[in-house]
């Protein structure tokens, strides 16, 4: 490549990049959003939420021409390559991560909308959604500067998150055993922690890409510890 | 491209193309399995059910593997190149189905183990699965012959599994209320069938990148109705 076109290619990368950041910060709002909205009962923003999803989708599509484009015009090859096509893996947990929040927003509506105002659990499940919140935040923080030592953080944070919603499950068993009657609500706000579980699934699945392309290793369905020796911190 | 390049290019994205069916395959076998597992209560099964995920996940690195040398090596544009990002795409919700798989075997051992024989709703679950296998079979066939006319089948199915996973829910409700020991055992099937609605959820994306693919329309969010409309049918 001649030193001017490796400049727009890069100016190009780096275009994309701040995209997948642009896509990454509207997610997690749309998720702070919503866990606010199943306590505000707020059904107008629950549907302003809905809609957002919208945003989220039209940006996936986007990316992912942006790079198909790159690809075809500038024929990267080795880390570029890999690059963009961790990109492409990306913008696809984003997308999914923003349907997890708009599902909550919608059973927030519906909570809302049956005038279910106790919701069991919602200290619990807000405290899970914060920790959830952070790992997206820092695994698009790796995915920004290209620091393996974050992916480790970002899997024990989901060891956190796994724990939490278990607890929370094992609390709403309790509790709908001893009043049979509060079994709906239960279930609601369990299927609420169910999402930002997954959530936490899709953020962790974001750092193990930034591993696979800065070591070429495969990091799913390890310990952090081994993440750690594998990256050499 | 020459002639000789051109036909090397085919028979290596042909190649390609055949690993990710076999990779479907193997999806496909660890599904209903994990499925049969959840009432045989066998568990050395569930063991090697989940021991065979490994499978996946190496199916799926290789061919993303395969998929970043042949843009590097032969540099394709339009359709090629949407044709490999759409592999990347479908081996990354494989490998979500195979986890999903590996969950309910994981699901069934843990239920056996406790010497839990009776499973609320099981034959409603097991029919749910077969239609999410049929789903995944006919998303693989879309791709395969790149087959439009296919998504939106698909997608009435997954209609379908959606409804028959609320019903589950309803009966699962009922059943808990009227005796609130059943509490546990119904949480562990209403994680199977979750677990399948994704099932479904995933083979549904699998369909809409074929017509991503050959329409460049995207039909996620929309109705089978629409998609008929989209495509032509």
């Amino acid at each position: 490549m001649s030193q001017h076109i490796a400049k727009q290619f890069d100016t190009e990368l780096e275009d994309v990049r701040a995209h997948v950041l642009q896509m990454g910060g509207l997610v997690e709002q749309q998720i702070t959003r919503a866990i606010e909205a199943l306590s505000s009962g707020d059904v107008a923003e629950c549907e302003r939420i809905i809609e957002a999803d919208h945003q989220v989708n039209r940006l996936e599509i986007e990316i992912d021409e942006q790079c198909s484009h790159i690809i075809a015009r500038r024929q990267p090859t080795a880390i570029d390559l890999r690059m963009i096509l961790m990109m492409v893996k990306t913008i696809t947990d984003l997308e999914r991560i923003g349907d997890e929040a708009s599902k909550i927003a919608r059973m927030a509506k519906n909570l809302h909308e049956r005038e279910q105002v106790h919701l069991p659990r919602y200290r619990e499940v807000k405290h899970m959604s914060e920790i959830a919140v952070d790992m997206l935040r820092q695994s698009l923080d790796a995915f920004a500067r290209l620091d393996v030592s974050v992916p480790a953080k970002v899997v024990r944070l989901d060891e956190q998150v796994d724990e939490e919603f278990k607890t929370i499950i094992r609390t709403l068993i309790t509790f709908m055993m001893e009043d049979p009657r509060t079994i709906s609500s239960s279930l609601e706000i369990l299927w609420v922690a169910k999402a930002i579980e997954r959530i936490g699934d899709h953020a962790k699945n974001m750092s193990e890409y930034v591993v696979y392309l800065v070591k070429g290793k495969d990091v799913r369905h390890v310990s952090a510890d081994q993440i750690e020796r594998e990256v050499g911190q």
